[in-house]
């Protein structure tokens, strides 16, 4: 196969901020869609994984902005898999504008885990998924490891049942959402998310309670973790 | 015109909860996008509204659900104006799924207001907008009045930017949210919301302080308040 694949949306009033412009956690969604309807549509989506008791869990994203859509936008994002190892795969998305012009694009890391035991599979079990990979270039640098963030500010977030997706754990967009909710407004409205790196380090159920901390030495970088201070996810972003 | 129009979606993955059905923010997204949608395309949605200074504010909403769409269902939404006085119109709501019954339905009502004063606009200066209005019979009761609520159980929120949508004012189907969060997971796991009574009062802005109040004599009926004690917003859920 050597064409990327295409996904067709509009920008709703629903994705958009007080600017008329997709939010991140919008654009966010708007790719991990695409993932889904991708490996639906090649025989390896959430509902065939499901059938074997298995399922994708998104491990890293990195995701980098060049201008945000605005309300009813016309927007086309292409994505294709570029490597595949025995623990993880990255797929990659580029989102262009009515005009033709690059928007945003996004690396991803993903793993399989079994449903019952919530531990990793072996990617080369799933023998038609080698021949998905194409050898484009990667549209932005591999998602970042992101190391422990010594806390500032912070606040407290009990997982609610909106927090909760179909894979009965929270949402990933939910952990952008919060980090991004903790700027500023006039950091918001004024920057620009050049780059967001997002590391997912585990899954976070009901009625925990997390906290959400901000470096104290570095206002962009980001960690939700248990009340016992263990790291659920951490992000960190680039502003311009 | 003697015809509902229909608007056609499919319930996606971001849309259901952890059963994988359709959570009833996301169908009050749906029915509330139709009705964006339907005015837009009748010359008198926000679009036209804004050339003027104008926008549609949605003051009441009741929502009944007989069996929530699941994921990756098809659903039509249906919608007609049965009413046009100077301050209010009603607009219904029937939704459909994919085997053709009736999955839930809303009747809503909406003021004009002037964006500036934030003041409410005759809705008589809308000249087309009478001709609109279609004769078939309401699909639920019309929303009712809910009173003050005597407060029990409280929760605080800090109205942030992930809850404002493109009229800077926190988004209806946040206050949804909120109420529905606070519920037992068992009530939303085993209940169905039989009808769902809404009573928009007032805007909630960036960065006020909220508190989401339980009625202390009836656990169904919410008011979300603002730290002074007035009324935001209520909500009465009927569940079975």
């Amino acid at each position: 196969m050597e064409k990327k694949r295409t996904y067709d949306y509009r920008i709703e009033p629903r994705d958009v901020d007080f600017m008329k412009r997709a939010t991140l956690m919008a654009l966010a969604d708007y790719i991990l869609h695409t993932a889904g309807e991708d490996a639906d549509r090649n025989g390896f989506g959430v509902r065939d994984l499901n059938l074997h008791n298995a399922s994708w869990v998104l491990t890293r994203m990195a995701l980098e902005v060049v201008r945000m859509p605005a309300e009813y936008e016309s927007v086309r994002v292409t994505t294709w898999v570029s490597a595949v190892t025995r623990a993880m795969t990255t797929r990659n998305f580029e989102v262009f504008g009515a005009d033709g012009t690059l928007l945003a694009c996004a690396v991803t890391n993903w793993a399989m885990i079994d449903l019952s035991a919530r531990r990793m599979l072996d990617l080369h079990t799933l023998p038609a998924y080698d021949s998905m990979t194409q050898d484009f270039p990667l549209p932005a640098p591999l998602p970042c490891r992101l190391g422990p963030v010594a806390g500032g500010r912070e606040w407290g977030h009990t997982v609610v049942y909106s927090d909760l997706d179909f894979n009965c754990h929270v949402n990933s967009v939910k952990y952008i959402q919060w980090a991004v909710d903790t700027l500023p407004l006039e950091a918001v409205e004024r920057g620009r998310f050049a780059r967001t790196d997002i590391n997912f380090i585990r899954e976070a159920r009901y009625g925990e309670r997390l906290r959400i901390v901000v470096s104290a030495e570095d206002e962009s970088l980001f960690e939700i973790r248990s009340e016992a201070g263990e790291a659920v996810c951490r992000l960190a972003f680039r502003m311009e």
